[in-house]
């Protein structure tokens, strides 16, 4: 009925975006798990709002309070093991710009939808428990989890696959680590400069023009071991979906060639096995590192579709739910012109949440 | 870890393709609920193969047989409420065919992940509990799930929204349950049947050419209500997601406009909501259904990207996993050229499974 | 909502006592695990009824046939990992016997609740869903899970502990598995054969009364190690009283000391610890094998209370449901004067499937 | 694996006892409700510790902040139906008397099992996350689950049932709401205030010789509809037996007669019906409202036994985990003597969480 997920590692996440916080609570955290704190704020940073023009003007420090579920030792903040609560304060909070939401929703929100579903007691302002502001927590879990799955040999990276019609390059078939680690440090996080160049040139016409842009987010993970998963409905695409469609304003999720499939012949799409590098690889990845709902040990691979900030200068048609006349709706108040930028480090973030999860049952009794 | 989903109608899905047979325990179903055995034969006839040239020649009967869960009374067949299990036994398995596939593992299919996920004790043959005979017990599930829904105004619908590079026409803004009702019963399930002629060449090239071709199915649900559904993690989306990528081949998954809306503007892709019909309702369906997780009570709008059959009859590049050499390998046995054709119907269960899930939910304690 | 259970290791499980039969569906067990068959039989012959005059004389062969999941291989039946099914058809209904309870219901037994919960529609001959024949399939996954929980070093068993008022001894503090074998193989599975001796002349007085007798069962588990399961909603004791609660008749379960600790003083009920047989122990094991939720490595104790057979013959009073009118009921039919005496494999069942599953899970990443 | 439940109505608790604080994240709250602040407040003060000599002197104000799913208008706190965090702060923590219990473990304490557990990462200061102060949230949820419940006419109700060897009378067949209030109102919740006092003297005496008493809680709910809950896994018993569990030194769940149906005949233990009240009752209750895990509509009736506090200020004997060497502990620190009597407020608590969860999944498709 609501807000959490996972099976082993499972996150309860809450908050409002106008209310006192967002926050999550990890269950089944591994013990003993060094938290880097700078890291963990380096990561936090990519997704938090106020830093360039590209993005909504609203300011938040975002710092990451630990209720539970850690101790220090040394400057060190380390896992207990037992549930792990995070609370982030809400301090930029203009709560005026939302008035009147809830009577004349906005086109492409939740206003309309959450207040049938409930019944006109949701706290609404800023979307509430709706708005973008609660990947701030699962930023937390998935900085967190990305560090646990690092020291497995396991890294998990994204980048700005298209913004409206912009097209960045695709993941190369074997992304190294160090691929990874350059795009998350742009600014723009692209494999291609130039296109991310573009990018910024179609936000800001976006922005300028009162309007807004989606785009695309790749995601890929490498050093997964094989046999990670299951068929039918606990495999990696069963999980990571459930869980991407938890990010706010993913339309879609495909994994390896994904819909570009559906327009091959068998002959293109399927990858040949071969044997390198001590290991059993394929030639090409159109499976993203997935066949039967279970790893093959090459990268994962997937991507999400992000749909353009609802949230537009221009004026829109509405209605008035009190007595169903129409309104013509003027939305004020600090938006992102394309949220799919903000969305690289959250998409990453739900993937590595996701993956620690599935790693945490990876060893079968029958192996010991 | 494996074959079981849901919430509240809960299934359990087992069988191998080549065992004794296939089958699913749903729990959580209402009782009093009348099956309609015609009905449901009728739709499982749409998923079996063997039925025209289109489709594998393998030739399956399957018959449902109810082992728990129902009471019989003067011809008709009514839900108990307890758990429904459902056996549809195999009949014309050919194991022969697919002898060595667990030494070199056929590209596209899952014997390398489940040679690894299971240490070599999976039964394969046939692809065992991968095939796509498993969607048998969902098509049964989906099928019942259907005639509740139906009953509750709802129908689920679908039709082959692409075959390769050959496009169907979109659903209508707002589909009729008759509109539904023609498209299932043609043999090849299209709004636009000079579409359909022309997908049935491209079938039947890829197959002479000893290849197959993928395919999108797209699916709609009609007169659900609006406020079913969670934000984050318990949204429609998610549900269905989940779900879907339980069918074997789906690579991807889109709500309303999908990946589509990655390449609009918000003032493209924002819906204005309208009052009309005496309902609020948009005057076009990007969102798809869906706003928030939720639903808004228009047509429910998804489509699943479905892969090439990976089984081809041309020869592929495989290695042998006693010792890493390479084989080319050539795959006899009987095989669908386009199992996107097939997974119309299953498509359409897997979405009625979950829409009856979350609508045994929909009542709060607070309504009454 | 119904009849499923477990984390990893997870049962649906399906029937009803005078349907076509009673079932299981087992997910996520490991692949590669023997099952004896000649073993899996002598398990279940020990719960079948219609063996001497202390049972119902109902006679079912009970004769489970594997639906999918397993492979044959020179005689040995292996499991592959993917959901195992296993049916067991009815062989010796009597359906007339129950005629009219949905009317008039029986005390102590579910006609009222079901007759609510499902609005009329559960098939209730023979209890249908509700009736002890269904814990037939949990000792098919007790079975199996025994066998897998054996080659871990892990062996659980059980006697039973009282009956009426007749008290068995109760297991040592350290149970061998050579005890547990012996207490197994004995007709009235008891470690004081006077007292088993007293507790069948006390199930036969009851039955010549025409009445029943309740009692309790122990059961114990050796072998476990120390570190398993979890603080509050996770631990042995949460999973296990669920899952022991699902028994029918259970009304009562307690670990270690139990209810008598209620009346001690901490000083007695604190077991101290000791360092021996190159571990820690304890002295005493009135904790059970469990603090915090978690395994001390101890044996594993519990008991579940079960009430006496509610279908006794001497007259009693009910209501007719369709007009409320007192009747005076007579219940026919073929019953166990002590259904406890059956439950003591059943409870080893039901506590080896929990064990299984906490097991599956009990390896942590961090310490790969 | 840790220390979240429930179905629709879930609980995630976090926290440990002299870390920052406590609390819970509540999903699947209905929208609407109003939480009276002073009752609530009433019913935290119940399980407070600090208030006489019966319990520990930590001394906490336990003042619950809300840092989602609510809003305030007018002075009332409304909730929003979005997940409901509530934290409460440690104020009263001397970590100082907890030192050296990582090595020398306290016997009857999860300190040895939380040390293999989590590999020694636990903040195990004031037994951490498996501390008693972890009820203090479980009581912030059971408070507002009363609230809600209350609405529906369902009340739960709890009292000391007995103390070590002193009893306190049973509930009355038919308890009244006037009855529950009365005995929550009491500073020892008993019904017979003679035996209250007895257990009085029993606790100080207890106290006064460095000992601790264990005791048993009785709880009711009336009001509850028939038709509640479902066979096997996922009845009445099964939910509560596993959140109940839940609550630290719980060692026994029993419901109606318990284990002592297991001494009854089945004459005995059969509950008649009758009807009367406009509805079918029974004439006796050893069934507790409960049959085939479904209610009857009769009062609820359980009983939860807790053990001996474990913490006692005599000599006790435990090991030295680092080298095995038996060492003489000495508990110094602030304890109560008897946790049954704090335990009362907190069996009502979190029955009344599952009852809610329960009557939020009771309306039933077919029913509307």
């Amino acid at each position: 009925m609501s807000s959490d997920c996972g099976h082993t590692v499972r996150l309860s996440i809450f908050g409002e975006s106008h209310g006192p916080g967002v926050g999550v609570v990890i269950q089944g955290l591994p013990p003993g798990e060094k938290i880097d704190l700078e890291d963990l704020y380096a990561f936090l940073a990519r997704r938090r709002p106020g830093q360039n023009r590209l993005t909504t003007t609203r300011k938040e420090s975002d710092k990451p309070v630990f209720l539970s579920g850690v101790t220090e030792s040394g400057g060190a903040v380390i896992t207990c093991g037992t549930p792990l609560c995070v609370f982030i304060e809400n301090q930029d909070a203009r709560s005026g710009d939302y008035a009147g939401f809830t009577e004349v929703p906005r086109p492409g929100h939740a206003d309309y939808t959450a207040a049938v579903r409930y019944r006109g007691f949701a706290d609404m302002r800023g979307s509430g428990h709706f708005s973008g502001r609660l990947t701030a927590p699962v930023c937390v879990a998935g900085g967190i989890a990305k560090q646990i799955l690092s020291r497995k040999g396991i890294q998990v990276g994204a980048h700005l696959y298209s913004v409206g019609p912009v097209q960045d390059a695709p993941f190369p078939l074997m992304p190294t680590a160090e691929l990874l680690n350059a795009v998350a440090a742009k600014s723009l996080p692209v494999l291609n400069d130039s296109a991310g160049e573009e990018m910024e040139r179609e936000i800001l016409a976006a922005s300028d023009a009162g309007d807004s842009v989606g785009g695309i987010v790749e995601c890929t993970a490498i050093g997964l071991p094989p046999g990670l998963g299951s068929p039918m409905f606990d495999g990696v695409e069963n999980r990571l979906s459930t869980a991407l469609f938890g990010i706010p304003a993913v339309r879609g999720v495909e994994f390896g060639a994904g819909f570009a499939a559906a327009a091959m012949r068998g002959s293109q799409n399927n990858d040949p096995f071969v044997f390198q590098n001590d290991r059993v690889e394929t030639t090409a990845n159109n499976h993203g590192g997935i066949l039967g709902g279970i790893t093959t040990g090459m990268p994962l691979l997937l991507r999400a579709a992000i749909k353009p900030t609802p949230s537009i200068a221009q004026a829109q048609q509405s209605v008035n739910l009190t007595d169903g006349h129409s309104e013509t709706l003027h939305i004020a108040g600090r938006h992102d012109p394309c949220v799919a930028l903000r969305a690289v480090p959250v998409v990453e973030a739900m993937t590595a949440v996701v993956l620690l999860d599935m790693m945490m049952e990876e060893t079968d009794i029958g192996d010991q």
